[in-house]
């Protein structure tokens, strides 16, 4: 594979949404930047690297641009996902649209708390952490997603990394330590709270964006 | 204010999250860049927005870069949230303990339901919409979160904007529509494990990443 930047393949998944919304069969470098909020130069940048260029006073077929984004994010894969640590957020990401939408099935919930195992949540019910590492094989689960309080968050990402999985995402708000090869990925929920907050420090009066 | 490029902006939050976890005094722009994922020349350029340059052999100084880039997202006023929607997301996104690290104060949560009404949240009682005018002025709420399902969503925004707020973060997975001048950001939950995808499709036998 060509080597794709880690800051293109961020935005890819901003492109994709832009994408699939628009509802024109083409699409100029200039209005997908606008609605990815970066610049024109750098939309071209990262689709070339998909090998797509456009066609000059044309723009992009957006059917195309949609399939490629997606092959290149291995959205053309059924990914298998869990979820462990069922609160709020466990039970959100649970019953999220957005998920199914992209390829991404959730195959299995998890908690340690009895009071929470058997409860059903989006379809599923809610499993006792002991059940994991076997799910995991038999459900050929690939993605772990941990949404456990700070506290717990180590000690599960230890077992999803003993049970093989070797993609987490990680909501707790902690930095997770696990072994080289295992891919993590943090998501604070807070990132686009303090984008809105750049915004709106500058725009006592007028706006800047 | 210089303009700083939108793509920078958004990984300011990311640069500001490791440095606060990183726990030595001074940093690397090729360190930084390495817990920030993206390569260290944009790291460099991107703190060069912020007048900032390092010192050749030694690094940042991670406090006082800390400091610049939360100045810089506006992080050094607070900044009074609601949130309109108290399902599972909403009610994951008012007992966030990120949001108050970061100055962020959820001083209002909504809900249409009667059924909501009146339970306690992460310290808040949920109030009926029909309030939310009122509370807007008198607690000067400015930002808006809105974690509706995508129906009502519109419908939420609508009021958000009539009653003042201009900033508005869009967890609903549906394309608002608002005037000019009103700062709308979307959050899609899917976004990081779209990148997850893309990591995992390249490591079938060994790590890409």
């Amino acid at each position: 594979m060509k080597g794709i930047p880690p800051a293109t393949v961020q935005r890819l998944p901003i492109y994709l949404r832009c994408l699939t919304e628009y509802g024109e069969p083409t699409i100029s470098s200039e209005r997908l930047a606008e609605l990815a909020r970066v610049n024109s130069a750098k939309v071209r940048k990262d689709l070339s690297f998909l090998g797509s260029y456009g066609t000059r006073g044309v723009g992009y077929d957006v059917d195309h641009l949609v399939h490629q984004v997606g092959r290149e994010l291995g959205l053309t894969e059924d990914w298998a996902v869990c979820i462990v640590g069922m609160g709020n957020l466990g039970s959100a990401l649970a019953q999220y649209g957005g998920f199914g939408q992209r390829g991404f099935e959730v195959l299995g919930l998890f908690d340690s708390d009895p009071a929470k195992v058997g409860k059903k949540v989006g379809g599923l019910v809610i499993e006792p952490l002991t059940k994991f590492a076997r799910a995991v094989k038999s459900r050929r689960l690939s993605i772990g997603v941990i949404t456990t309080p700070a506290t717990g968050a180590q000690e599960v990402a230890d077992r999803m990394v003993e049970a093989g999985i070797t993609s987490i995402l990680n909501f707790a708000p902690i930095v997770l330590s696990v072994p080289d090869g295992i891919d993590v990925r943090r998501v604070d929920l807070s990132t686009e709270l303090q984008i809105c907050s750049f915004y709106l420090s500058r725009s006592s009066g007028k706006r800047a964006s």
